[in-house]
């Protein structure tokens, strides 16, 4: 059994993780990933026939944190609101870390206050320790509703 | 780090309320506030404007309970059913007590079996210990989509 | 107060549940059930005016296979994706073993990528242990928007 206080930690991760996109809070967000993170978000259909093509790519911290940039410039298109709920952890051990699942539902509202789903499906991430201090390696993000367009938009 | 009890503690208080509205158990839904509670209901947009104005403002218990009484009363103009589905708790220590945030997603059904999202926002909660059990002494429930009327509605 | 490592061996149970349905897993699925299990679909509505119908009744695990198996047979008329949501577990003792709590919220998505809320309600389990491991012994699904017609839909 995984011990109790590594699990913590890997929640409280996951939990800053959406905590800080929802608070808009995107450039404390990127000190949640390593320097040689990968950042993917996948339609499930992709997934299930083994087609590689992302919706999104960035293969190192620096590629992340340029979209960050790109997505402050254009803000004003896109002035929305983001809630996630994320279901509880599935902890499994990995190579040289942890690898970790959890359902996420992400909920967008408008400045007018008209709220919607905006994307439903589940994250399978690869955290490793760094420093003392938990990170992803890998965050993909699994799309189930991929229909709904997601260039411009915040982190998933 | 939190000591594992208090963590399991602050969040069995949060399970229980959410489980008590749903339940429309709304008299011992009342006995997880402290005397001194406070009680708001505040549409995103004024946090972010910095504007007071709250949707629903309780100052006391009291106030909380002439709340749920008005709420019995009118209750078959509002025969609905909540169903809260709440994420993980982010902890921080609070004065003299402590302060826990967590995003919710409340589902309406009605009689005839419909149900849709009502409301999807997150809690700020000041928590103290009292008689050696945990209490809401402010209860801040931010909604996102502050669009839905909710001056009948049960509490969020 | 419940020892904690009980209460993360129960959340990992229904962690596996909702994991499993996700991933279309519902072979392994079946593992998490006793032979003597039940497992049945209830409409809120019902349980209110204490009505027994069910929507779905399973009586022992047998039932539960062979309807699996019915699945199976018709996927080609159903091919979407679920993903589940739940909420913090709500813990009671209970005759022999634990009764278990927690709200859910179900979305499915279809093979173009739309995806919606397919039911949203609570779950309330008896778990038992068995030869060491914690299985369902009676998983009761309260759906609260009944409406929508679950007769082909995978396990909820």
């Amino acid at each position: 059994m995984i011990i109790s206080d590594t699990r913590q930690a890997l929640q409280d991760l996951l939990t800053e993780y959406v905590y800080r996109i929802d608070a808009d809070a995107l450039e404390s967000w990127l000190d949640l990933f390593t320097d040689d993170c990968v950042y993917e978000v996948l339609p499930l259909e992709n997934i299930k026939q083994n087609l590689p093509a992302a919706l999104i790519l960035c293969e190192n911290k620096r590629m992340l944190r340029d979209r960050i940039v790109a997505l402050r410039e254009a803000n004003e298109y896109n002035a929305h609101t983001d809630r996630h709920v994320i279901g509880p952890l599935r902890i499994v051990a990995g190579e040289g870390g942890w690898t970790v699942e959890c359902s996420y539902a992400v909920y967008q509202s408008d400045p007018d206050g008209v709220g919607r789903l905006f994307s439903v499906g589940q994250y399978r991430d690869h955290v490793v320790a760094e420093d003392g201090t938990w990170r992803f390696r890998r965050k993909t993000v699994i799309v189930d509703n991929y229909s709904i367009p997601t260039l411009l938009a915040t982190p998933l």
